[in-house]
């Protein structure tokens, strides 16, 4: 299996760092190859802009992602993009591992989220959830937060994590075709002894072991609505 | 009344720019102050990282949080960081202006909360929700979007909308104290006849007039809780 992990922290010592290089020692022990793309450390450019293309489509009005479709078409997006896309589209197993910064990535992996799912290839027309473009492959959400468990869940003050990250797990992961398994969550993680953060560790490195054996979670299926996107039966 | 908008499209002739220009014009025909920070224009930084502060807490080891204290406390944090916190501190209407990437904000968008809603001023401690930093003011979502109305709902095949924007409009925009008013959005903008987008920007326009009258977004409240976070009474 080919592992990709895209990994967004600004400081190196961090433990969301940590769990990235426990990633890829644990994807290593259980024989897969792995690609690593700190975000960080490659200076990774996250704003989707014009100057992603070299030669336009519609040079007077940029529709991104037409002229996504273009330039990977052409081979005119820029270098750093269909670098990226180049490892996605070899992996089985996309890994993005960053700390939660609003409740949602910080926001040079948001761009790579926009930049590298390029329209065409991970997505398009009616080719999202079920059908989308990375169908197949799988992906998997490491996330570290100050917040602690019980602040999560229904009871909890900020509701469920997964409902707080539907952006990502749902709109963004799901709606390209992965099948996304459960997000591995580190809890409290400037707070907690060291103790705590070895036991983290460990945690993450025995969820890798046996990711062979995970259900991805339920989303949308294209098969219950029809062509128009309405729902085939009430009540789905 | 203040009013900041942060418009975020990497096309200036876009739909969701000419939301931005009817904004400018409608708020300033009721009377308003306007301010706008066009991030792509301003080729603004997105990127949250240690170049932010020109003289660390923490040389050794970056905790983004804590130089975002230490960096407003002593003036060492960036120019543009402290430009935008000028501008937000100065509001009494936020306004986000943008389309829709992934069920989010645009990475430029993105990274303008990362290091603008800094810690110790826009939150901080127990200082969140209706404690938040930001509180006396209101925040509005104008978005842009390719999907059709019936696409979300409760019946639609992503969900209401405002549950994939849950991580902006509560995690973010409530978290941080700020009364959230109803998002404004324009569907299907990509697909739609010229008619269809005037009578959007009329219907933005009459909106604007009207805000005053808006009642804002229900977020949960600090009161229903003790002081660790665990909820006061059951099935809240």
């Amino acid at each position: 299996m080919k592992v990709l992990v895209v990994h967004a922290h600004p400081e190196p010592q961090s433990f969301s760092s940590a769990l990235k290089n426990v990633a890829v020692d644990a994807f290593h022990e259980v024989g897969h190859e792995v690609e690593v793309s700190d975000l960080y450390a490659m200076g990774f450019n996250p704003v989707a802009s014009t100057a992603d293309f070299s030669r336009r489509a519609n040079p007077d009005y940029c529709v991104y992602a037409l002229e996504q479709r273009n330039g990977v078409a052409t081979g005119t997006i820029s270098a750093d993009i269909q670098q990226e896309l180049g490892k996605l589209m070899q992996c089985d197993l996309l890994v993005l591992n960053f700390p939660l910064f609003w409740f949602s990535t910080p926001a040079i992996l948001k761009g790579w989220i926009d930049r590298v799912l390029v329209s065409g290839t991970a997505y398009g027309g009616t080719r999202f959830y079920d059908r989308g473009g990375l169908r197949g492959k799988r992906a998997l959400v490491s996330v570290t937060l100050g917040g602690q468990k019980h602040m999560f869940g229904s009871d909890g003050i900020h509701g469920p994590l997964e409902s707080m990250l539907k952006h990502l797990l749902q709109g963004t992961l799901a709606y390209t075709g992965l099948d996304v398994l459960s997000p591995f969550v580190a809890w409290h993680v400037p707070y907690v002894k060291h103790d705590d953060r070895v036991a983290m560790l460990k945690a993450w490195r025995q969820r890798i072991a046996s990711l062979e054996d995970d259900a991805p979670l339920s989303f949308p299926s294209l098969n219950d609505f029809d062509q128009q996107l309405y729902p085939l039966k009430s009540g789905t």
